[in-house]
């Protein structure tokens, strides 16, 4: 058997989330499992790296199967490309060793969340972005967000109608305790973008700091007020889950 | 009665382009005229700056009316982005004098083409963009590119199918000349926009010139062609026309 890398991008708006949950429902995981199947004429179990929710989308998502198949990596992507929706594609093909695993051979990943200042609302850039048409106090974001990086328990931040969900994060840590390696804000023109890396993360975490993070740049949420709601471990303090259209994974980084 | 400036932008995927044509066909004019009729309680006749294909976008189109209504230009604005549905936004509403008209007052346009030339297919940029799958010789486009600058008759990249439309063009002009001010080829990462400013466009002349600058840059079209093309004077000789999910109308000029 071999064991095959693949790298995904694709455009969240129609489907629901990465994982097969009932049979269906559209999922990304679903689709390319379909795909694969119509490939090698067998069933094929896709492994990710993880989630991601509902509406989000990637641009880096990465997974990997086992196969007896010889086709080569450039014909298994091709295959896949010509059999999937214009919304999801294949990237990259690689023959990996069998150690490779999409979810715990992960070092760390990206998300990228992307927000729209202007008053009236994108048009070209719609629904791949959050509109948020308030003004939003950038510097003190930067500094307050400092906070967050390093190792910390980031239950204050976990979703909370799902915290048993939180085990299929990264590494398989049942705990709630991850590390944050850089977290950016950046402006260009009307177009906010907030970058995290993590070694994983909590379910719903990057659109809760996020949705936090927004309230600190309207003045909502006072200074100070961020590392005190992350030291509570109290999701209950944090404010609403920034919606998922804005959400994108840029990237799951693998060592070696 | 005052005329009112309006400044729009649309994502043409939904739309059967600007103009109404038949009843219950969904087009930019069709959807901002039945807003206006709701806001001012009767019919509205809206002016566009001309017409846009179905599946072409704009960031910047303009179209004017005349009302008697007192509301501010901010209260229609806010008014018809209540009303219109999400793939279509007025940037700007203004006051302007009686003479102003949205088409005849026009001193130039820019539209935008955008390539992705990319092998695998773009995710997050569809369907804004065309996917041009194959390499292009920049330079050499650019260079060809140069003969198509100043006034010329541009009937060579006119629609062969609708002559008889391009008196809707700009300043009302029924002959086929033309004045190009600027023409930009630029590439960022896989992205290639082609920036094109003139004082008026025929029936698909933008669609029709860079599908001709694209045979260009693969090689089909050989150098020195193009400008043979364009003083033969006949639309069969030039290339297939681009498709319109890569033109965008990015900006109308008027003077003062």
């Amino acid at each position: 058997m071999r064991n095959i890398k693949i790298t995904i991008a694709y455009n969240g708006t129609g489907f629901l989330g990465w994982q097969i949950q009932k049979p269906r429902q559209r999922t990304v995981q679903g689709e390319i499992e379909k795909a694969l199947k119509k490939i090698f004429k067998k069933k094929t179990k896709l492994i990710g790296s993880g989630r991601t929710d509902r509406g989000t989308h990637a641009l880096g998502q990465v997974a990997n199967f086992q196969t007896s198949s010889r086709m080569s990596p450039l014909q298994i992507q091709k295959a896949l490309n010509t059999l999937l929706t214009d919304d999801i594609v294949i990237i990259k093909v690689e023959s990996v060793s069998a150690q490779f695993h999409a979810q715990f051979s992960a070092h760390s990943k990206i998300y990228r969340y992307s927000l729209y200042t202007k008053k009236v609302r994108p048009i070209l850039e719609r629904p791949l972005i959050y509109h948020h048409p308030y003004p939003l106090h950038l510097p003190l974001m930067q500094k307050e967000a400092q906070c967050l990086l390093g190792e910390h328990d980031f239950r204050s931040f976990m979703a909370a109608d799902h915290a048993q969900r939180h085990q299929l994060s990264l590494k398989g840590k049942k705990d709630t305790t991850r590390f944050i390696s850089r977290l950016e804000i950046k402006k260009k023109g009307a177009l906010i973008t907030i970058d995290i890396e993590a070694n994983g993360f909590l379910y719903k975490m990057v659109r809760n700091i996020v949705g936090t993070l927004l309230e600190v740049g309207t003045g909502k949420i006072l200074p100070g007020r961020l590392k005190e709601i992350l030291q509570a471990k109290d999701r209950s303090l944090a404010a609403e889950t920034a919606p998922a259209q804005g959400l994108c994974l840029l990237k799951v980084i693998y060592l070696n």
